[in-house]
């Protein structure tokens, strides 16, 4: 009988624990959170906050109840302090700040990534929120609650920053969101990114761009911000989302090796370097199938399956990581954004030759109402013909999220741009066109060359 | 300068003429069509028919003058009446019957299915209609508009039969389909034929499942239907929707070799037996990728990559076309249905020990509004694991469409079913979960083992 220690009960937490037990029934598994809200979809904060989810108990992924119905212990309100690793044991204190002692045989960190703190005077002052945890969303929503606010400055432009600012002007808040970036959404080409930044305008967002906040500060009851190039603006309420960082102090003490961007070290098998110790999640750093190093990319997609791979490995498995694609999508107002793979600076500096190529075609037949224009960017190897990544923005009932999977699946298996003509795609004028419009983009690419 | 004649002006036609000039614009090209409507949109029909297009000439794929713009001659209302292939001459005649000779150097046959004439009596009756061109589309929509019809039997639950069950309920009229097969959409498993039975039954399209009608007679302004098991009805309009056959008089009479149901046996290069003699879309027999040989399979889609491939060839190229993996999709009301791959029967036939299993899970995360139960049916290989098909049935807002195509991507590479685990698939609440269902469908395959 293995036991199974997990530091952390978010997405690569719980996937390490199922699938280790469901490797191996015996396998005796303790999962620590850091909360009391274990297997919480972090992903679903901003539709809490935006009031399209009435009752923040639906985002938990899988109940208490179903977790520990699977044989999982939970430690709920533990947070671990120190890993001894000779001694197999970890040191956690609970709410009272009580200390204890576990011993494990194998052990998981996963405790997951904390915000980044921007360097911006102010950020402790009333009225300022990050958002990660559910306690974060339950301060925030409080405060719209308690204060009523009127206005809203969301420092940061991306994913999370466009779904708040999604939400909070669903709540009614007068939104904007400043971004340091020429166009919101850097994770996409400046092309798109200012398609979304009409989507915003359009939505009555007022988009900042090219801005560093730089301080906040109190005056009566509103937050004052001043930033680069004589930015002035007054809000109720800030929300800082600039992104994350590994949270890794455990981890650290430990002497356990990091590597990209502060993450652990991680082999794809997901060993750290420290026997019988593994680590998953937005704590590590993650293997990218088409770059072939690793890189940082906390992705709940990602988590899970290198919870998955953790959890079957620590008990005896020995399956590896595929690798990210850095398959993304969000929703933001009538929009749906999604990129996979290599856009032109990553493709250069990973020793390719790329060329990226944007069309403009109909997400389905334009005869068939309900036609929307779907934005293409696809980047290829001039060398090779090798597809390399895509890009695309278009209505959010335009399927733009499953085409950018048949992308992913594409650039799994490394196809060619001009093979994609190839693919059997479906197609209904409601929903499609014969060459689909992932096929014209690439007959779009090839005829450019 | 080739001299390319084309029979046929569809989608297999069109897109030969196309691929022709754009790989040698030297090359004449003419294309011959046997009506005044070149390159519309089969697939359109029933939309046109419901009332969703409004003005039939936006089913045109293209205009004419966009056609003729690319450097395509067209022969409208002409058709082929003979080949000599040893003198590389066709006789054709036009709409006032006059023969003429086109000479040709390279030649296409693009020629497309007609409608299948099942052993019924009285097909001939006014008021009974097949549905494959624009005339048939014109002749039951001047019906419809003149004898205001109330009631309609449709003959035929196949995708063309359920699409005008739906078109002609949009209509006003009431509708009753008539399916020899124990559930409609023979073409997914029966579990799925029935979630589509009930869809329609719950938009008041009165379903019968089992009987084949064996006759028609008029009665007054009624037509009566009747057919096994004391099957009895009448109603005002009758449409007959089983299925399609190739057009291959013209090349028969060339003795040009017939393979698969009839259709016109061709290489992967889309050659004949004959030489400078090439033919693709619905006239033609198509590779299977998986079954690896011949079947007959008219879509669409297959035929625009086929006359892609033979407009190619038959400038000097030499590709391949890659195969079809029969991946299908069609809107019945609120429903999308989409399949790839083989269903057990077929599997089996192709020597695969296939097993199937049946997920119903969520389109996308359930907190989030619009969630909708997505049916998948995964085939897949107890042999090997080899992934060989799915199916589908979810609410055509849930993105269905595009599930199949990143399947039918996996499929084009042969993957594992629990491979697809390792798929970078996109996440965000509105549009998935973070293992998306078809991973999850996967993870059920492999637990069922």
């Amino acid at each position: 009988m293995t036991r199974l220690l997990i530091l952390g009960g978010s997405d690569a937490g719980i996937s390490a624990a199922l699938r280790a037990h469901e490797v191996d029934p015996s396998t005796q598994v303790a999962v620590v959170i850091a909360d009391s809200f274990p297997n919480y979809s972090i992903c679903g904060l901003p539709f809490y906050l935006s009031g399209e989810v009435a009752d923040f108990h639906d985002l938990a992924h899988r109940t208490e109840d179903e977790i520990m119905d699977e044989g999982i212990g939970l430690l709920l309100d533990h947070t671990a302090r120190s890993i001894d690793h000779v001694n197999h044991t970890v040191t956690m204190t609970d709410e009272t700040d009580v200390a204890h002692q576990i011993e494990y045989d194998q052990l998981i960190i996963a405790t997951g990534a904390v915000p980044l703190r921007p360097a911006i005077d102010g950020l402790d002052l009333p009225g300022v929120y990050f958002l990660r945890s559910m306690g974060d969303s339950f301060a925030v929503n409080d405060f719209i609650n308690v204060h009523e606010p009127r206005s809203a400055v969301i420092i940061g432009g991306g994913y999370l920053g466009l779904e708040m600012a999604d939400a909070l002007t669903r709540r009614g808040l007068n939104v904007t969101v400043v971004e340091r970036t020429p166009s919101v959404l850097k994770t996409v080409d400046a092309s798109l990114g200012a398609l979304i930044g009409a989507e915003l305008q359009q939505h009555n967002v007022n988009v900042v761009s090219g801005v560093a906040v730089e301080c906040i500060v109190h005056n009566g009851t509103q937050l004052e911000i001043m930033g680069t190039g004589d930015f002035y603006t007054a809000c109720d309420l800030i929300l800082v989302a600039t992104g994350v960082k590994p949270l890794t102090n455990v981890a650290q003490g430990a002497e356990i090796m990091l590597g990209q961007q502060g993450a652990i070290q991680v082999t794809r098998r997901m060993e750290t370097n420290l026997p019988d110790i593994y680590a998953a999640g937005d704590c590590v750093e993650t293997w990218h199938r088409f770059l072939e190093r690793p890189t940082y990319l906390p992705l709940g997609t990602t988590a899970h399956k290198q919870g998955r791979i953790a959890g079957e490995n620590a008990v005896g498995g020995s399956r590896e990581f595929a690798g990210t694609l850095g398959t993304q999508v969000v929703k933001v107002f009538d929009l749906a954004i999604a990129r996979t793979g290599l856009r032109d600076d990553e493709a250069i500096q990973a020793g390719y030759e790329p060329l990226t190529v944007e069309s403009t075609l109909w997400d389905h037949k334009r005869y068939y109402p309900g036609a929307h224009p779907l934005h293409i960017r696809l980047t290829g190897d001039l060398m090779t013909g090798q597809l390399l990544g895509a890009q695309m923005v278009g209505h959010a009932a335009g399927e733009v999220a499953k085409r950018i999977d048949s992308i992913a699946t594409a650039l799994f298996h490394k196809m060619n741009v001009e093979a994609l003509n190839e693919l059997d795609l479906s197609y209904t004028p409601p929903f499609s066109s014969p060459w689909g419009p992932i096929q014209m983009s690439a007959q779009a690419w090839v005829a450019s060359l």
